[in-house]
C-alpha cells in the first residue's frame, strides 16, 4: 500500500524566485564531467566557456608540467579525454585563459592547502581502497583538545574503528601527521586515510586501530575556517613549524588520547608516521621520546640536513640535537617497524638517501621502499596502504 | 634559543617539477576575493576571465533574478561590490557567459545539493553566530549505525556538546532534519548548527544537548561520496522520501542515539525540528510516535495538503492518515513548544498558514514565526537560532 509522493516542487517551480528557491534548485545538465569509461580505465571531461581561447586541464596524472590542452566543439564546450589511467584517486582543475577553475559539474572536490580541486576515482587496485566500500566503518570525529604547552585548545581529526563504540576493547593506535601548509583535514580527505582502514580492516589485512590525525601547525588552532581566526588566507608557511614547539607540544596530544580513548597506552601499540613535514615531525617525536614508538613511518621524509646536529650545538633546538644519540638509543630499545617510503622524483630524495646510509652506519634495522613519482598524494597514500599492514603483530 | 627554521623549499622549487610538488605549491595571488569591507558590511568579488563576453555574480544577497553584472577592468579581470549587507553567511558562484563556477581565489566552500558555492560571512549580528568563535567547542562525529527497518548501515552526524566525553552526565538530544535534495552534512555545512549550538551553548542561552543530524532519504546509505555508491550524481528526487518509510524507520535512530550515547531518554529531553521536506518529517514523526517528543520545530515546513488525510484513508500511508487524530492526541498528551517558522516569500507559505489554522481550530498551542525572505538557507539558521535556546526548560 506505499505510495510515492512527490513533493511537488515542479509544479510550483515557475511561482518561486531565485531567491526563493535555495536548495531546490533541479540543475538539469545536458553535460556530464567527469564520465569514467571503466573499460579504457580513463576518464573524459568537459567544461562550457564559449568565449575562452586557451582551456587547458591540469591533472595530477599529466606528466611534464601537468597540464594538456582540452580540445573546442562548435558549442562552446571544450573536451578532453585521457589516456589508460592506472587505478588511483586522480586531482584536476580547469585553467580558462589561465586562471584554474573547478569542474562545474563534479560536486566532488578536495582541498589541498589553500587550492581546491575537483576528484575522480579510477577503480580497479589502489583505487578500490580509495573508495568507501561496502564494509564496516568507523567513525570520523573532530575533537578539540587542551594543549597546556600551546596554551590552546586545538581541533585533530580522530578514527575511530567498526566496534570501538559498542565495545569495551582497548585499541592501538597511529598517530598520522600531515605536511606543510595541511591541517587535521588533509589525511582524511586528500590522503582517504578513514577510507583505507575501513577497507584494511574490513579485509582483515591490518589491525582494528584508533588513528589520530593532530594538526601540525602549532600556530593555528584548527584548519582554516575551523577556529575564531575565520576566512584567514590559507598560508602555507606558518611561524613555529619547524622549530621543535610541535615535537615538544605533541605529549599534550599523547596525553589526551591516552586519556579520552580506550588505547593500549604502551610502546607496542603506538605507532607514528608522517608525510614530507610530517616525517620530519615523526622522525623527531619518535627520537625524543623514549621508548614510546613502537613503529615509525616517514612518507617522503624532510630530513633537512644542516638544520640538525649529530652533537649538542648552539642554534639548534635542542629536540633537533643528538641525532646520531638518540637514534642510537632508539636502536637499543628496540623498534618494531621503521620504514621510510619515498618516491624516485621526490626532490627530497637524496637527503633521505643520505638519511638511509646513516641508519645503516649505526646498524639501525628500517625498510626502506622506493617508488615512480615525486612529492604527491598518489605516493602518500599508498605508503599509507603499505605501513598499516605491518602495524601492531 | 628557539630559532625559526624554513623548509628551504623554495630554494629547490626550481628543481622541482609541477608534479612532483603536489602539496608544495604556493600560489600567490595578486587578485583577492572575497574582501569583506568591515566598516561598510559589503563584500568585494573578483575573477580573472580575459576574454568572457559576460560575467555575472549569482549570490543569495541579491534580490530579483539573484545576480548582478561585474565589471571587466582592462587587465581582464571582473569587478563587484555589494551594497551594505546585513550580517549573515551568504553564499555565490560566478556565472562566467553562463556557466556557474566557483570562486577559485576563495577556498572556502559549500555545497548545497548538487551545486557547490562560494561563501563569506559578515560579522556584527547573525554572522557572529555562524561562524566558529573561542569558545569550548563540541564534537562532531561521523557514525554509521544499523538500520533494521531499512536493512542498510547507514551515516549520520552526531555534535556532542563540549564536556560530554569528559564527564558523566546525560544529555537531552535535538533530532535535526534536512530538506530535500539533503543529507546528513546539510546542517553541519549551510546550516553552521555546530557553530550555532557552540556559541549559543557558550553563551548560556542554550542548554548543552547532543544534535543528531541522520540522512533522510531512505534510498541512501549516506551523503553522496561517502558510501559504496561512489561518485554516483547527486540527485534531488529520490524514492521512498515521503512514502512514510522514513518516519517508520526513523525508531532505529532513535533505538541507535538512545543506546549509544547518554541521553535522557524522555519526552522532555527529546526535540525534533526539521527544514522543508524535513519539517514535514519532523510533523509526522511527532505525530506517529506518542508522547515521545516534547519540542518540535517546523521550520519552512512542507505540509502538502492532499497528501495526508485528516481520516482513515484508502491510498495514503498509514503514517499520513488521521491528522487530526493524531494532532488531538499530541494536544492532549501536551507537547512544551511546537514552534513553526516560515518566510513571506516561501512559495509554501499558503499551505503553513492553512496548517496553522488547522491547528487553532483544534486548540493546539503553537508558536509562529513570519520572517522575511522566502525558501532560504538564511532563514533556516535563523530559526535554529531561535528555536535552540527555548528547548528542554
Amino acid at each position: 500500500m506505499k505510495k510515492i509522493i512527490l513533493f511537488p516542487l515542479l509544479l510550483l517551480a515557475s511561482l518561486v524566485t531565485v531567491r526563493a528557491q535555495q536548495n531546490i534548485a533541479v540543475p538539469q545538465p545536458t553535460l556530464l564531467s567527469p564520465v569514467i569509461h571503466p573499460q579504457q580505465n580513463s576518464v573524459s571531461l568537459v567544461v562550457k566557456a564559449p568565449h575562452a581561447r586557451q582551456v587547458m586541464v591540469k591533472g595530477d596524472w599529466i606528466g611534464a608540467d601537468g597540464t594538456a590542452p582540452m580540445q573546442r566543439s562548435e558549442n562552446g564546450t571544450w573536451h578532453y579525454t585521457s589516456p589508460e589511467l592506472s587505478s588511483d584517486l586522480y586531482v584536476y582543475q580547469f585553467l580558462i585563459d589561465g586562471t584554474p577553475f573547478t569542474d562545474p559539474l563534479n560536486p566532488y572536490q578536495l582541498r589541498d592547502v589553500s587550492s581546491l580541486f575537483s576528484y575522480f576515482i579510477i577503480a580497479g587496485g589502489a583505487g578500490d581502497l580509495y573508495q568507501v566500500q561496502d564494509v564496516p566503518h568507523g567513525t570520523v570525529s573532530k575533537v578539540w583538545y587542551d594543549s597546556p604547552t600551546l596554551e590552546k585548545s586545538r581541533r585533530l581529526t580522530v578514527y575511530t574503528p567498526a566496534g570501538y563504540e559498542e565495545g569495551s576493547l582497548h585499541y592501538p593506535v597511529l598517530y598520522l601527521l600531515h605536511g606543510m601548509g595541511g591541517d587535521e583535514e588533509a589525511w582524511p580527505a586528500l590522503g582517504r586515510a578513514t577510507q583505507i582502514l575501513d577497507n584494511l580492516i574490513a579485509a582483515g589485512k591490518a589491525q582494528p586501530m584508533i588513528v589520530v590525525m593532530p594538526n601540525g601547525n602549532v600556530a593555528q588552532q584548527a584548519a582554516p575556517g575551523e577556529s575564531a581566526q575565520g576566512q584567514a588566507s590559507v598560508t602555507f608557511f606558518l611561524p613555529g613549524t619547524m622549530d621543535g614547539t610541535y615535537e615538544d607540544a605533541f605529549k599534550d596530544i599523547l596525553a589526551f588520547i591516552e586519556k579520552r580513548y580506550r588505547v593500549k597506552a604502551d610502546k607496542a601499540h603506538r605507532a607514528i608516521a608522517g608525510l614530507s613535514m610530517g616525517g620530519f615531525h615523526s622522525l623527531w617525536i619518535a627520537a625524543n621520546y623514549p621508548d614510546t614508538f613502537g613503529y615509525v613511518g616517514l612518507f617522503s621524509p624532510a630530513i633537512l640536513p644542516g638544520r640538525h646536529s649529530d652533537a649538542a650545538a648552539t642554534g639548534v633546538p635542542a629536540i633537533y640535537q643528538e641525532m646520531e644519540e638518540k637514534l642510537k638509543r632508539q636502536r637499543d630499545n628496540g623498534c618494531s617497524r621503521y620504514w621510510i617510503g619515498i618516491g624516485k622524483d621526490d626532490f627530497l630524495l637524496k637527503e633521505v638517501e643520505e638519511y638511509r646510509d646513516k641508519l645503516q652506519r649505526l646498524d639501525f634495522p628500517f625498510e626502506y621502499v622506493e617508488t615512480d613519482k615525486g612529492h604527491v598524494w598518489s605516493n602518500w597514500r599508498a605508503y599509507l596502504s603499505g605501513f598499516v599492514p605491518g602495524l601492531f603483530h
